[in-house]
């Protein structure tokens, strides 16, 4: 794809070079990783499309959004209220954050042990290598934890930065907190984009990305069939691609997809046969974080479900459509967020029912608790997490990580170690 | 001391053995540190006195106090309104949280990479070598940091818990938030002590810290004379001991510490002739961490301010005495507290100008940024600390450790280095 959009990418200013290189290592990991699978989805091809325009046509989408005025906001984390943002007829999208780019010059400006994830999105910013950010008119920041919440300060000297502030706990004044910075919000992305948001607009805002939720809770419940008709890294990539693609066709292709899906499940044809039955929880993988699912389903196991922000986290709960104005619209968006079981809030007993309550009903022999090195918040919360599926019967290893592919053969002892445990 | 206290020790199930030896070592460590100095204030006498006495009579006071019907909480936080719980004739007390005591037990519980402060106090607890924590009827967590804010939900399983939850910004809907907070703790103290906090009560308790504030504050003011007329190894001791002595007796040692010292300034005498007049900043310093300041002074250095929690921020800022009745005193303390700079809000350029005006302020020839390994607010932040210095004229050098020894000579090396570039 490099010839056809060279010359937007040097508008972006991107690192030409660089950039071509990432997108050849990327190539090549996808083929190893995606393509190598037997009898996938004709679904799936969609998805492949997608990804291999992640940095071209979609961008391209971006930039001619751009030129007929509407604005771009990229964001990093779950609780940045979508609906706000295409009410606005604004564009939302994920950024670059899943690879290591650029860490030698993040770790100029960031302790070294800070979690891959936040090095990346640095990195990808200094290297110049995530056409993403380029094309952001606002990039939403927020305190989840302390390394972005420190982070972002230091980024806002790179990029247009805006912090929301995430309450710690579930209180009524927590409440009032985040009802103040949804309202805060709302009127940082009127003013960037010039439109109101009416009653009207936010309710269809509402609308699609409920549509989007509902679509991926429907994939995610199919997942429950013996045996399992996709692989947990296609459901993985999925998630991912959701936080970029446009919402609209999105929902319909993986409704599509869910078609097809049923139909093999009718049929009783699974993937991986005989494979055991595990499930992920803990830190977000941004594309192309896709390491350890790849070992684990390399390792005689599938992922039927991920507990995380791109993963369950992001789908579970609708924000309610009856609502009959625009104040009672920015209400239940305010508590469909503030039902997120995000480990910044304590306590957070609601994740631990969540988790075990996925385990149950997707019926797995285990959970793999996936931790970034450096994410206290996920690495404190998977002792409580282990201890409530020991308590319902389900194994647990936590598995701690970055980007890096050096420990790669010391994981895939582990997780298969793990899997002949429980299977 | 181990003979007279024994019984009262084993009435609080410490490990009597391993508690002597700490004791042991703790004592030793303090002859070298302390002990050595020349010509220390007679007004020293007193702190020494202290800690010798800090697991011995102290505790005994504690315990007559909690036989005559009087609640013990204990804190790991400037930010818990101490006002409150004195109001109601409760006593606050620090909590053990300055060395390597049950690391391998702490690591059961917590990740490896966790901060030194925060397995200390973990450990002192499932080590049984607290006598502070064992006395206490309520411990107050709060949410300054990942660390703590898992930490306490894990740590609630060993110790009466009570966790506050600081805001991360400082708009009107987080002082709405910590004014809820406030409310709220009043309530649980009220409850613990079975006492309701009048305004006479809080005046009361409001002046009483204030005018240790101000002790302290005129403290840390004497030590802008040249040459300075205490190490700093015994101002930081100071400030330790403040957070577990009774502050009526406490505030007018050192008011009596402060007529000596003044004393000394109009002689123009003054501690380690010719050293480099050095500011250390970042994170807390509990009992019995001296390492990193022993090391400065024994390089050719004196430190002649700190801007951490135990310094700087816990005593800068008073509580408006001016109120006339709760509902104001109540707001008083609510803003007083909202003005800490801890390096949990964001942004937090307060700090930044802070330790800018302390330098010039002291006429430090440059700055050591003290930071715990994991601790990640105050390592990131120290970024922005260094370039506010720079900016300002003054050098700094970050130091990132933890309470073992093994990097004692590294440690040394790097603060000479320093102090000879800055001499």
């Amino acid at each position: 794809m490099t010839g056809r959009y060279e010359a937007m990418w040097e508008r972006l200013n991107l690192d030409l070079d660089a950039h071509a290189s990432l997108l050849e290592v990327l190539g090549k990991f996808y083929g190893d990783i995606y393509m190598s699978q037997q009898g996938r989805l004709r679904g799936m091809e969609y998805l492949d499309f997608v990804l291999s325009e992640i940095h071209g046509l979609r961008i391209q989408e971006l930039q001619e959004a751009r030129a007929n005025g509407r604005k771009v906001i990229g964001t990093f984390c779950v609780f940045v209220p979508e609906e706000i943002v295409w009410a606005a007829d604004a564009i939302q999208v994920g950024l670059c954050a899943g690879a290591e780019a650029g860490t030698e010059a993040a770790e100029k400006i960031l302790p070294r042990n800070t979690c891959a994830l936040i090095k990346s999105f640095v990195g990808f910013k200094l290297a110049r290598l995530c056409p993403f950010i380029e094309s952001c008119d606002m990039v939403v920041g927020e305190t989840t934890c302390d390394g972005k919440k420190k982070a972002y300060e230091i980024f806002s000297d790179y990029a247009p930065v805006y912090v929301m502030e995430i309450p710690q706990m579930k209180c009524a004044a927590d409440r009032a907190l985040w009802k103040a910075e949804v309202l805060r919000f709302k009127q940082a992305v009127e003013d960037l984009t010039g439109r109101s948001i009416t009653a009207e607009r936010l309710r269809e805002a509402v609308v699609l990305i409920n549509q989007r939720r509902r679509a991926l809770q429907r994939l995610n419940r199919l997942r429950a069939a013996h045996p399992v008709p996709i692989s947990g890294r296609d459901v993985l990539l999925i998630n991912q691609v959701s936080f970029y693609d446009d919402p609209k066709r999105f929902t319909q292709k993986i409704e599509e997809l869910c078609d097809e899906l049923e139909d093999k499940v009718r049929r009783g044809e699974g993937v991986a046969d005989g494979a055991v039955r595990l499930m992920l929880s803990g830190c977000p993988m941004a594309i192309p974080n896709w390491k350890l699912p790849y070992i684990i389903e390399s390792s005689g196991a599938v992922v039927v479900g991920e507990e995380s922000c791109i993963g369950s986290r992001n789908t579970r709960d609708l924000v309610d459509e009856s609502a009959s104005n625009l104040d009672e619209l920015l209400d239940a968006i305010v508590d469909r967020y503030m039902k997120i079981d995000c480990a910044c809030f304590t306590p957070n007993a609601e994740r631990l029912e969540h988790i075990v309550d996925m385990a149950r009903e997707l019926n797995v022999k285990g959970v793999i608790h996936y931790g970034l090195s450096f994410c206290q918040p996920y690495a404190m919360e998977s002792f409580k997490v282990e201890k409530a599926l020991q308590e319902a019967g389900f194994p647990m290893v936590a598995i701690e990580t970055d980007y890096s592919m050096e420990d790669v053969e010391q994981l895939k002892t582990r997780v298969e170690a793990f899997v002949e445990m429980v299977r």
